[in-house]
């Protein structure tokens, strides 16, 4: 069908697909493939997009849940749509809603179009119904990590192991099936499923404990997000769980107190930074993701004799750039 | 993980799931699959139910785009979160949003759900992989649908083969389908598809205009829906379109000046109704639904030959309900 708004809108999530990002997802796929082949084979290079639509499809739809008008330094998808909205002047419905409707639907035509990638290739169809397989389960693993990130916003009390146990769904069950989908396809034996498994799982975790820092401290020029966003949304990031570990009661009241405020002014902010600052939560979070370091490199020690020597480098990189990384 | 949040979402989701529904699109995928069989099989039990999931997800998340706060006759999915919010009275987050926001999750577990339907069953990994095929493919067409439906909102002048294409896409895919899925797993002679297919859109087409109909003129105890929600949104029903056809100049610029109002008051409602009135759109309508009731029987005649007396009993039944339904 030739309808000019379909094109607008493929076009739209086609440059919001190209934006950017760091391929980590895809990159981690191929790896593993290669990793357990005598020779780097390029038909694993299709399947190995899937997980990244499927991130890019989370991506749209928490930006709308967040209220994230910023993504990577450009709009957000459906703040995209809320420009076109004012571009064209459309009267009937408001721009807000417009953007979330519009934004709904691009979340879901990603997961959709993540699926092809285990449709159209050249693997046999046992493997794809497989990679179909993990598709489907970290799709709910990843739905409920959000599930319990946003009602972690209602509950007072919490430790750092339901964090961890959230953000393993949210952000290291995606890492793992990227990594467990390239294992699959190059038919490595079930006996190393779990050392792999470990390693992603704790690239995720050690992912988005840094990502919680510079979400908070991190540049925003480099970051491409506002450093507001997080504690505005009285988001449960590791930083909150250990300034309230670590605090005296007097502080954890008075963060008790700006955190739950609808509308958080400026200088609310800057002082729930400063009861951060105080409790030295950076210190604290960054031993944190070191322990999830130090027991994915020790399961990757333990995989050595069984990979390539070049994908080898290249898990234990990553690992780095995750743990060091500033944007 | 033992998370109270996650077990009310999931039995909010059941619920949601089993508050009604005709089951036409499980109904139709089993009947052709046992109308091409020497013998009915009940192993087409469980991928006959992924559509029906599809079906929901599209609903939950077309609830939230259309502001909905009803479904057949009981809260809608995201409603139901938002009451869930107030019960619980939740601070961080505002009522709507929050309903939003598990809406979205909501659609989002449903589509994903569906896929568990030819994963796990008893067929051939062949025939599954087909099925999903067509259930990615048919996720397009109706998103594809619902975007059409939402840019022709903003749309001055409209046809009635607009109409038609969008509601092919929207309402007649998904049923097409369902009877596609069917025909994969008896493994049906190709030859027969075209006849099913052009059965099953057809069969969508005229569900969608009665839809129309009832939506304006059908009574609220019946349907579970406000009587006002499309005029209220502009939609671009075809009450509208052949209203439009219809009416002289004047009374068309009285409807335009009505329907492109941001709040329209009851009586607002009420005017647009009389014009609906005036231009006889009803019969319209329903000759417009006639026209593709003739052609599905058409269609079906010709498969007569080729399946089973019941399921063609059925088939014809069926057909006849959807066009005079008035529920």
């Amino acid at each position: 069908m030739n309808n000019s708004f379909l094109k607008d809108y493929y076009s739209t999530l086609r440059d919001y697909f190209l934006s950017g990002g760091k391929r980590i997802r895809p990159l981690l796929c191929i790896a593993t493939y290669n990793a357990f082949k005598d020779k780097p084979d390029n038909k694993i290079v299709m399947p190995s997009v899937g997980t990244e639509f499927l991130h890019n499809a989370s991506l749209i739809h928490d930006d709308i849940i967040d209220k994230d008008d910023f993504r990577r330094g450009k709009p957000s998808f459906h703040h995209r749509f809320r420009k076109y909205h004012e571009k064209y002047n459309l009267k009937k419905m408001v721009a807000e809603d417009y953007g979330t409707n519009i934004g709904i639907i691009g979340g879901d035509t990603a997961f959709f179009m993540g699926l092809e990638a285990y449709l159209f290739n050249d693997f046999d169809k046992n493997l794809n119904l497989k990679a179909i397989e993990y598709y489907e389960q970290v799709f709910k693993e990843i739905s409920d990590g959000v599930l319990i990130e946003v009602d972690m916003v209602n509950k007072k009390s919490l430790n750092i192991q339901d964090y961890i146990e959230m953000i393993a769904l949210k952000t290291g069950a995606l890492i793992e099936k990227s990594i467990l989908i390239g294992a699959n396809y190059a038919e490595v034996d079930k006996k190393y499923y779990k050392q792999l498994s470990i390693y992603g799982i704790n690239l995720g975790i050690i992912f988005q404990i840094i990502d919680d820092i510079l979400g908070t401290f991190g540049d925003e020029k480099v970051t491409g997000k506002p450093t507001d966003g997080d504690i505005r949304e009285g988001k449960k990031t590791c930083l909150l769980i250990e300034a309230y570990n670590k605090l005296d009661n007097g502080k954890k009241n008075r963060l008790t107190e700006l955190i739950e405020k609808q509308n958080m002014s400026n200088e609310d902010v800057q002082d729930v930074k400063k009861l951060f600052q105080e409790a030295e939560v950076i210190s604290s979070c960054k031993n944190l993701a070191n322990n999830y370091f130090r027991e994915a490199k020790d399961n990757l020690s333990k995989l050595e004799p069984a990979i390539n020597q070049s994908e080898l480098e290249f898990f234990k990189n990553i690992l780095k750039f995750v743990n060091e990384r500033e944007f």
